[in-house]
């Protein structure tokens, strides 16, 4: 089966601590490898663990906050000193560009390769990437300035249909195909053997939803439904609304709150405030309201796999 | 005495490793913090040897390659974000302010502390900071684009008289600043006492120099001349010379060189190329041409005494 796992490079909110990087995370689905957010020292905690990231082809910054995306110019100039040719795609605001352009006249670097910028269009539900493994989905968020989540989609897998079926009913090679794509099979008597009876096991396509930074906005739940993880900030704990709603960011309780609405399958909670020595408490917070939480620890790997 | 210590922060060159972090370093003179240099991740380098950064308030950035600055951004955003309110002086390539504003107005960012830029000239031995206890010189380096050197002198320390004389001669209270500043003492009877009788110990004002990045490049010797401290990059080993030059970067054995001809007192390796996993053949190749040189390695210390 093909991977769809998350490494958490940094988990830390705006100022970083000597453990906590700011936010970065990798995403292999079908080794695609995808960079979400690009916080200082990305390419310090890719080396770290032993990630080849010129592997990386696109990237995806939420907003222009520089816990964010301070890692870009870094990363960008490396691939660069490395030798790198192939394409980075960066979905990203608007304005990522300009500075991005700015910081390489001013060092008079002339990349090797091409960056081709997707800008940010803040629109729900809207397509920003596809390819013959994965869909890649835009959320709008609700933070201080423009910020966008992603939702990653497997492409839906063929069924399986069991080596007994094909030689009881004696589908022909070429048919397989068709079969798993849904079709009955009408044998050389004429008799239709319809599809469901044919298939033994159905993959739920997975999904993978990112939300960071947000205050608690139950708008987002629709696009997240169902999903098998999903990352929710919990910059504070509860009885720091206040200050969560001032700087529109949230609690470990509005984060399982979200999860439970929503549905997902497990929650992952992250980037916690610098004055969050210790993380099991937030961790305690959020399972109270939605028990199958974990916590985002950098260097850690989360595998997700199909629902049964 | 007071301190003079430096602390590195980063020694690698522009692809950092799993090991080693890009350019900074940390010069305390006399309780005067300055940033030199500040590569990705400084801040959090600053956090993980305990340096308290809200007490920096000069940071000179040597020229705009991103292993020398990237970590700015970031160390600015957390200095705010934690309550500073003292100006920052800011000494650095012209270039680097148009940077710096453009990232703070994408991100909606007032701070609320001062930036003083103070754009570098490129005129050698250009004084460019003094207060009572130490001034900075420029030096012109020769890199692929422009940048600058640092020279920190020590201002002169007044010198000791002993109190046996004070005594012996009935130096009165007020008149002690004056001997300490030079001036001969006439005693009651008239006879003078040369100033040479009454001191017994005399500072030599410490230096340190920092050049980084260069290609050898004897035109800096003058400005370096006997520097307690000379920090010289050393990206490359000897043998590579020819990528040394292409790329304005100097050897080991050429930094030594340059040690040696401006006889300074001691020299500090770094910016090694991340080709290099162990450091002790940089080490052997610069003590071959110059005994008293040692490396930069992150967190360790430099207290530079004064000469005897």
């Amino acid at each position: 089966m093909q991977n769809f796992e998350l490494t958490i490079l940094g988990c830390s909110s705006a100022t970083p601590t000597s453990k906590r990087n700011p936010t970065a995370q990798l995403l292999n689905i079908a080794e695609r490898f995808f960079l979400i957010d690009c916080g200082e020292a990305t390419q310090i905690q890719l080396r770290r663990f032993k990630i080849k990231f010129q592997r990386i082809d696109n990237i995806f910054i939420s907003h222009l906050h520089g816990d964010h995306y301070l890692g870009l110019m870094g990363l960008l100039s490396s691939m660069h000193l490395l030798g790198r040719t192939d394409v980075v795609h960066l979905f990203c605001p608007a304005e990522l560009q300009e500075i991005i352009e700015i910081h390489f006249k001013y060092s008079f670097t002339n990349l090797n390769f091409k960056i081709i910028y997707h800008h940010h269009k803040y629109i729900n539900n809207d397509l920003i990437f596809e390819d013959d493994k994965v869909e890649i989905r835009a959320i709008v968020l609700n933070h201080r300035i423009p910020c966008c989540g992603f939702v990653f989609i497997e492409k839906p897998l063929l069924p399986n249909i069991s080596k007994e079926s094909i030689a009881f009913y004696g589908i022909p090679f070429e048919q397989i195909l068709s079969v798993k794509n849904g079709a009955d099979f009408i044998n050389s008597s004429g008799e239709i053997i319809p599809n469901e009876k044919l298939i033994t096991h159905r993959f739920i396509p997975r999904k993978y939803a990112y939300c960071s930074d947000t205050c608690y906005d139950e708008r987002i739940i629709e696009y997240i439904k169902h999903a098998d993880l999903l990352y929710h900030e919990a910059t504070f704990m509860a009885g720091m609304e206040a200050r969560a709603k001032e700087t529109f960011h949230s609690t470990a309780l509005q984060a399982a709150t979200i999860a439970e609405k929503a549905e997902v399958k497990k929650l992952m909670i992250g980037h916690y405030s610098a004055r969050y020595k210790e993380l099991q408490p937030l961790l305690d917070e959020a399972q109270s309201v939605f028990k199958n939480t974990i916590l985002a620890i950098e260097g850690e790997k989360t595998i997700i796999k199909h629902q049964e």
